[in-house]
This record gives structure tokens, C-alpha cells and sequence, in this order.
């Protein structure tokens, strides 16, 4: 259980919160200038608040940290809108979909389609056409299949086509260690240590339509360290040798995927970026170096890592109720108007999160506490053990920070709740970026 | 890992499968008469199918076991659209609601508010004033604070609102087993051990504008015999006994909730309906005998127990890929055009289902298999660990069985999919209940 004081519990964590939080005189918080009390009033709740510089200056970073932004490729699973992708277009990001959906949106929001990658171990061939038609960069092929149903694709559309393979490096991320190991048990990728990998190489260097121009792989996710996305690239890197040395082919890049960590509660710190990227940057050139190669250019695929610290998601107290657990302890529920309907990942990963009461300053002593929502199911948590002050009453707002990336995209109509409102905020205004969902929208697809 | 043999693969398990379900002698799999071949011709896959005889004979099941169908409460949480709600209704049963969002669907579907019976543990004003102005049969109340909103509420409209009072009994299913325990440690309802729930009940018959006309409880999920229904039953009873011997007030109904037990592997054995509804009716009546109070009407709330085993879910085969798993095995991974988007039980739950191949006969000999969806995550598994035949190939469509409840129910736009159509078949036709969900209804609610 996380003890946080009752002074401390008015604080907001500048490594968790929106760069642009702020808890203000009055005791509300804002962001951006907006009060979230302004917000609430406004859009009602629940409702997510993104912080529009905090996300493009996320992305600057990364752009920073790899030199350029193009190299950075921001996971649109995550979180997608087609103000997002505009966001990410106008920094500079290329963009990763990993669906004809995702991609069709960010075509919708004028995405140069050039600077699309495309993601899925399971294309349909009307999303490959889609691909190929529509000129996205680069497609990441992860089966044998479906490089010869791309290759066809490609060569009936009379297009050829970009692709880079999808490898299994034989590492794992297992809580904070990095584990190689020489067989993945999983969907994604085509195994290096069976040759599963280079035998794909070999079909793409000869297919007709389709030019290899990379290899991707992806370690993990939330890691903090970039001793996984080290020893990943130093085993791809092995095969850029040897295609180099069998095929004479000298790929342009090397895709290491995402995973970069974030801090959702106190006790977390997020991923370094840019000492990361240095760190990683330097073991790539240096592992080409020793292998004889021309260093292959590095690209990232960070979502979390973007969306994630830049929103938060307001809720209303409604219900508030202790429980005896034992004869003498009491835990009090605090219920709220949303729950795994907006947030699953509680529910779904045991996630955990930092959340503070944001229409005053609280003042209560330490209680033990549990966050729920309105869903009709005991397992609809938002925070399972927290010690919060026990002046917390309905009515109030609270917000769950780094709610941005995994919230909204998979939320569901649970309950047959409307999904949140989600608005962004800049500098002192507020602009609606989704409307909430209404009992109306839910029945629209109703066949009566 | 479930051993299938390749000709039993050929099968539909009867009490998992729906009660029509039917391989004709094409080798292909019909509901209702209706083959899903032709189904996911017309509207695509995925697409959920249900059969609408299949649920209506559960229905009828239920109230012959309980003896009138208003003693069975749907529970719209497992699968709710306007026309179940009007099958519902059709074969006479009550319908539990736990939003707003449900009743209102529940009401726009002419379901009389009189058979309605309200649950959450976080009711919203709005929420509750809708109940008391739309004249909902029961609000179950869940704590004091609501109490007092209720009843307040009900006097601002000039209503004697019907209330149950939610109980914790202290009775906790533990896999096969039914522990007593006394406290309970989750969101809902009040303590019968701590007097909490006597303390309710006394404000409950003293609150001018609320009339109390029973207790309501509930024991778990996926429950296999009448033990822990008996326990529960018998704990509350005796605070029946205690209201009617300190407050001389006889209450009509005793709501023992939901969890009756359902098969979704060929494995398991669903709870037997009539023997639980006889042996229980008969506890129910014993304890209240030695009690000396009247016996109270038994309500119960399956949700999952109607719609689970009505509807299966079709997908087609997509990219079929063998994984070494270690240096002599492999395991086929099977991709379909669906996954956690669309179920995400077998993630969040870690549930198991049955699923066969619809569109013909398979001859191949059993392989080690993962059933695994299309979206951006190793987790996205449909099935976990089968042994089925190694001839599916893509283009072959496969059906998972017992998809009725909480998988639509709790469906997102995960990788930005669409929801599944689902039809509703009866008698040979096919009947649209929600078109499937595209790219547009996603953007429609964007502010661009």
C-alpha cells in the first residue's frame, strides 16, 4: 500500500502529471491554464484532458533523442484521433497503425501516407491493398504469407512495395531483467535462431514487388533501461551481417519497436530518453562497426511513451462507503462515475496509477482506500490500495494522471456507458477533440 | 491442453453449443437452420449470431424453475439491445438494469418500468430520478448514502419508491467451494455481520417516501450447484427473521442474484437449472419454516445462464504461422480477423471456449494450437492451448461457441476495429440486430 501524507496528497508528481499541471491557488488544478473544475462544469465527467504541449514536447524530445523525427514513429494504438495524428504530423513523427482503421484515420487527418509504417500479424488483404494503393511507407511483414500476398498485391497494384520483416530476437523483458532466449512462444515476428527469419529476407530480396529495406523487432513493454533494446539489436544486427555478407544487401534501418517506461505512480521513474538513446544510439554503431557494416538507422516506436503522461481523466465522487475487512479495519470505497469501461487496465494488466482530488486541497488524515467504478462487476477497479485523506466526499473530482495511452482506445460501452468526452487544452483554452458517447449514438446501430 | 481428436473435432458439444446449432451434412455448421457460411457471406466477419430460440427457451427454462417468469431477472449486463429486452418482456421475465444507459434502452424498447429492477453501487441523481419519474418496480439500494438520495428524491416527485436492500451475506465462492466469511471486501453491498445491512434496513422502513419489499444478495460467477445460493440464502434469511421480529415487517422477496453456471468448454457441465431452483426453493422454504416467517418469493438474475450459450461468434481464418516453441515443437499460431476488440474475456479473465471450424469438415491430425486475434498485442488470445486438427487453412471460418454474454457487452474499438454485426436467426431467416460498426462511426464523434 502507497502511503502518501495528507500534505503530500495535494502535490502533483511533476514525473507522473502533465507538464502543464499545475495545483493553483484556490486548490483546483489546472493544465495548461484550464481548470479541470472548468472542464468538469463544461463537459461533464468523466472526461479526459489532453495536454496538447506536453504531448508535442514528448514527441521533441524523442525527435531530439533520435536525431531526427522521422526516425520516430509514434504508435498510434495508443491513442488515435485525427487531431493526434495531425499533432504528430506537424512535429515531424512518422506513424506506426496497426490496423486499416488506424490507418484510414490517419489518412483522414492528411497524414503523408510516405511516412506511415504498418503493423499487424494478421493483414487483410483488403488492408494490404489498402497499403500499397494508398503509398504508405513501409509495411512490416510478419509471415512468410503474408509476404507473398503482398508481393502479388504489390504487383498487381504495379507498385513496389517497401517492406521491412518483423524478427523475434530471442529477448524478453521479465520485469526489469532481459532475458535472450532462442525460441518466442508468441504471435509476432519470424524466429532468427530457427532461420525463420532469414529465410523471409531472402523471399523479400527476390520478390518482384516488394524492397527490404529494414528489420524490426520489439523487446517489450514499460522498460527502463536500454539494455534490452541492446542486446535486441546487437542479435538483429548479427543478421544485417549476414544478409550483407549472403546477399551483399546493406539494409537502410533498423526498427527496435516500443516499450519505453513511464512513471504512473510516485515511487516509478520514466525511461531516460535521451541517455537511452545515446546508450543505444553508440551499441548500434559500435556492433556495425565490429560486424563490418554501414550502421543502419535507428527507429523507435514510442505510444505510452508519448500519449501517455499527457492526459488525465476527471471523475466525479458519487458513493463513499467503508467496509469492515477485518473486525477492526475499515476500508473505504470511493465510487466514481467511470471504471473499466474508460480504463480497463487495472482489471486488465493490475495496473496502478496516481490520482489526487483536484477541486480543492485536501486535508483529512491517511485512510485506507480503494478507487472503483459504477460497473456492475467487483472487479471494476481503478486503484486497488492507496492511503488517501479521509476528507475525500462525493462530489469532489478526481483525476487519474497518465491516462493517455490504453485508456480511451480500449475502452468499451461496459454497462452501456457512453464513452468520456476527451478535450485538449493549450494555453488557456480548451477545444473538444471527442464528443461524448450518448445512449443515442449506442442505439444508432441498432437494427429495429 | 485439450486433447481433441481429430473426428470429434467435427462435433458440437449440445450444452455448449446453441440448442439449434446443427453440422449439415455438407459438413458445414447452420443455426437455426441458417448456415453460417451464408451469414458471414452477407455481413462479414466477425460477426455474432444468435439464436433467438436458444434464448427464449432458456428464458423459459429459468421460469418454470422458479415458477413465474417475473421471478427471473435478466441481467442486461451479460447482452443487452432493444430486442432482447423485447424477447425478454415477450416471455414474461423482470429485467435487471445497473445504468442509466440500460434502462433507458430497456425503456426504449417498451419494456414496462414495472419489471425493472435497478442496480449499482454508484447511482447517479439523475440516475435514480429517472427511476422514480419512469416508475421502475425496484431500486436495489447499495449503502446509506443512497438511502438518503433515494429517498429524498422520491419525495421531490411524490413517490412511494419500491426498494430491495443489497446485502452482503458473507458467503464467497472460492472455485468449487462456497466459503463463509464475515466481511467481504468489494464495492457492493451492506454487512449483515457488521449490523450494517439491519441499520439500512431500519432507515429503509422508516424513510418516508421508500417502501422496503426485500433484501437482495449475491454469491459469485459461474456457479455449479445450489450450496452457495443455500448459504447465502439461509444467512439472509435470518435477518428476514430478526426485521420481522424487531420491526413486526414482513418482506415479499428475496433476490439471490446471478451466477448461475454455464459450459463453454466440453469439459464442463452447466449448472442444472431445475435441480438448483428445487433443491434451493426448498431450502428457502425449510429455513423460513424453522424460523417461523413466511417463506419469501425467490428472485433470481442469470444473465450469462440465457445469453452465453445463445450466440457464437464467427471469424475467418487469416495468416496461419508454426512457432518452434522449443527445439522439437512447434505451435500453430491461427490468426483471425477479430480478438480482444470483440472478446477480451479470455485476457481479462483468463476464460477458455470452444470453438470448431464451420464452413466444412477437418480430417487433419491434432497440432498444438493458439487461437490469437489481429490486434497490436502478444496477449490478444482467443484460446489459449487446443489440440486441433492441422488442415484449417486460411479462408477456413471458425466459430467460438457460448459468446453471448459479456463479450459484445464489453467490446471496444481496441486498434481502432469495428465492432462485430450481429443477426439474430430463427427458423431459417436471418434478422439484422446491430450493423457492424465502420471507420465513419468512429470519426463521428471527433470535433475536427
Amino acid at each position: 500500500m502507497r502511503h502518501q501524507e495528507a500534505g503530500c496528497f495535494n502535490d502533483l508528481p511533476a514525473h507522473v502529471w502533465p507538464r502543464n499541471a499545475k495545483r493553483e491557488e484556490d486548490g483546483s488544478v489546472s493544465i495548461a491554464g484550464v481548470k479541470l473544475t472548468d472542464i468538469a462544469a463544461e463537459y461533464g465527467t468523466p472526461v479526459m484532458v489532453v495536454d496538447e504541449e506536453d504531448f508535442r514536447s514528448r514527441c521533441r524530445d524523442m525527435a531530439q533523442a533520435y536525431l531526427e523525427p522521422k526516425n520516430v514513429h509514434y504508435a498510434s494504438k495508443a491513442f488515435l484521433t485525427t487531431r493526434i495524428a495531425r499533432w504528430v504530423n506537424e512535429e515531424g513523427l512518422s506513424l506506426d497503425v496497426a490496423s486499416e482503421n488506424e490507418l484510414l484515420i490517419a489518412l483522414a487527418a492528411d497524414f503523408p501516407a510516405e511516412r506511415i509504417t504498418v503493423h499487424g500479424n494478421n493483414k487483410s488483404e483488403s488492408f494490404l491493398r489498402t497499403c500499397v494503393t494508398r503509398g504508405v511507407g513501409h509495411v512490416v511483414v510478419d509471415s512468410h504469407q503474408e509476404l507473398d500476398t503482398l508481393n502479388r498485391i504489390a504487383g498487381e497494384e504495379g507498385v513496389a512495395q517497401d517492406v521491412f520483416i518483423r524478427v523475434k530476437p530471442g529477448v524478453e523483458a521479465h520485469t526489469h531483467e532481459f532475458i535472450a532466449t532462442s525460441h518466442e512462444d508468441q504471435k509476432f515476428g519470424l524466429s532468427l535462431v530457427s532461420g525463420s527469419a532469414f529465410r523471409a529476407v531472402q523471399t523479400a530480396h527476390n520478390a518482384e514487388n516488394l524492397k527490404l529495406t529494414g528489420l524490426h523487432c520489439h523487446v517489450g513493454s514499460q522498460v527502463f533501461d536500454a539494455e534490452g533494446f541492446k542486446l535486441a539489436a546487437s542479435r538483429v544486427l548479427g543478421l544485417y551481417a549476414k544478409i550483407y555478407r549472403e546477399l551483399g544487401l546493406q539494409l537502410d534501418y533498423l526498427d527496435l519497436g516500443g516499450g519505453y517506461g513511464i512513471a504512473y505512480t510516485v515511487d516509478e521513474q520514466p525511461l531516460d530518453v535521451q541517455a537511452v538513446a545515446k546508450d543505444l544510439l553508440r551499441a548500434v554503431e559500435d556492433a556495425a562497426g565490429e560486424l563490418g557494416i554501414t550502421p543502419p538507422t535507428v527507429i523507435v516506436e514510442p505510444g505510452r511513451a508519448i500519449a501517455g503522461p499527457a492526459a488525465v481523466t476527471v471523475y466525479s465522487v458519487g458513493t463513499v462507503k467503508d467496509v469492515h475487512v477485518t473486525d477492526d479495519a475499515t476500508r473505504r470505497y470511493i465510487a466514481v462515475d467511470g471504471g473499466m469501461s474508460d480504463n480497463i487496465r487495472t482489471a486488465l494488466y493490475g495496473a496502478e496509477y496516481d490520482a489526487r482530488v483536484v477541486n480543492r486541497l485536501t486535508e483529512g488524515v491517511p485512510h485506507a482506500t480503494r478507487l472503483v467504478g459504477s460497473h456492475c462487476e467487483s472487479g471494476d477497479i481503478l486503484i486497488n490500495n492507496a492511503l488517501w485523506p479521509d476528507d475525500i466526499a462525493p462530489g469532489d473530482l478526481i483525476s487519474l494522471a497518465a491516462t493517455g495511452a490504453y485508456c480511451y482506445s480500449m475502452a468499451s460501452n461496459y454497462n452501456c456507458f457512453g464513452r468520456p468526452a476527451v478535450v485538449s487544452v493549450k494555453e488557456g483554452t480548451v477545444t473538444p477533440m471527442v464528443r461524448r458517447e450518448t445512449v443515442e449514438d449506442i442505439l444508432a446501430r441498432e437494427s429495429l
